[in-house]
């Protein structure tokens, strides 16, 4: 499991999430502070996106490859602290489960 | 060959799982308690949804990733007690056969 | 390679498997007893469907992944003595070429 | 690099074959002795396609998976001698050449 | 994570470059110096092309194969030098990230 | 990195390439007297592609897999000498950037 923080993200990324996102997304990824990336196992990240969903001001969105398989990486975006207290979440529960 | 157990799972969760169970999908993704997900060979996974499926007040479904080739992962749907029994019985089996 | 052998499958699981065969099936799939699996590398699943079908009293289908790649499933269906004899054929034959 | 020879092939596994091999097939299947099979790297196989091509009394198809990335299995079609000798063929040049 | 740098690219390179990124891509391929490619996991691709996007005088532009899963390829684009910098910024930076 | 060199193909084998090369393809496979064949990961063969083309007498193209995804297999057309040349040429250079 890979874990990236992206503070104050170029236009270019944007465009490069956005593209994978797909069009029923509820980000507004042109006004953010930050990005938290998240790359694992398929059944991983659906817990993952669940815990990052029950921290308080960020939104999560699944970012695909082109044919993703049974990995997937999902995107975690809101300010950089709510960002940062997520990923410290996700990283805290994983560690239990395993 | 991976388990993981969801509790009142988020509404962010529920459509990442919805968006990926296709149209001809019986469960009422929206009104359940908890979600098990397990991931394995596809072989395993047809052989743990049957064992699933004839434990008591679940249902099971096929989720999938956009290309998931010779993996798979399966959603088993409903209170949490049954989701956690259904989840033991194919860990129960599966140790049987092998 | 691997085996498994589901008897009296559930309707969930039948419904699975049909929704990953394809239209142009032979078997009727609702009224059989047994399933018999193998998941193997493409090349060994051809051969081993061969086996299978000059067994007496099963019909052999290609089950598909999304995505199967070099990976291949086939059911085997029947009753459940002849899904057996049919899976021990290919147990024998497999480890005379080897 | 794995090898198969099926001698008289069922009609299921004719089938099989049929439905991978795809409209512009110059291989009458329904009437040869013997398959041989060889299952590699794209590269290797396209190699092994000319060296079989090459020997008496075969003709040759690409048989595909649904998405054969860079592998890839060819079917070498004819009476079973002429099988046989292409197989060898293959295994010879392609033992001078690593 | 792998680098690759080609000066003065060929027509032929281009060609193949183009073909690969799509229609809605912000570089003038044709005009350009030097190409540094960056290949490795979807999400360190997306930190790196950020990376890139910060140093002065180069385009960043998304690679695909026709399948690219969880791999990804990212194209630097501009004069040898901004090329250069590039990929030596994105080389400092995962290493602290590690 | 793998390097096959077919000299004089078969009519067969040209066929496989050809349907594996697309439409816009510059080269005439079936005038020609040697391929030179070479796979491996996307980033090395773009940067090889463009090795090859700055030889002189071959001309460079891709060959896919149906879903080629992070590996791509190049073919060099030419007459015997030339495909040899431009093979040496990309082993000498990918010795140096590694």
């Amino acid at each position: 499991m890979d874990f990236r923080i992206i503070k104050s993200p170029s236009q270019s990324t944007k465009d490069i999430l956005k593209r994978r996102m797909g069009a029923n997304c509820n980000t507004d990824v042109d006004s953010i502070d930050a990005i938290g990336l998240v790359q694992g196992k398929l059944i991983d990240m659906i817990y993952a996106a669940d815990i990052a969903e029950k921290t308080v001001g960020v939104t999560v969105e699944d970012i695909r490859g082109t044919c993703p398989q049974h990995m997937m990486l999902i995107g975690i975006f809101g300010d950089t602290s709510s960002v940062e207290s997520a990923l410290s979440q996700i990283k805290l529960k994983m560690k239990e489960v395993k």
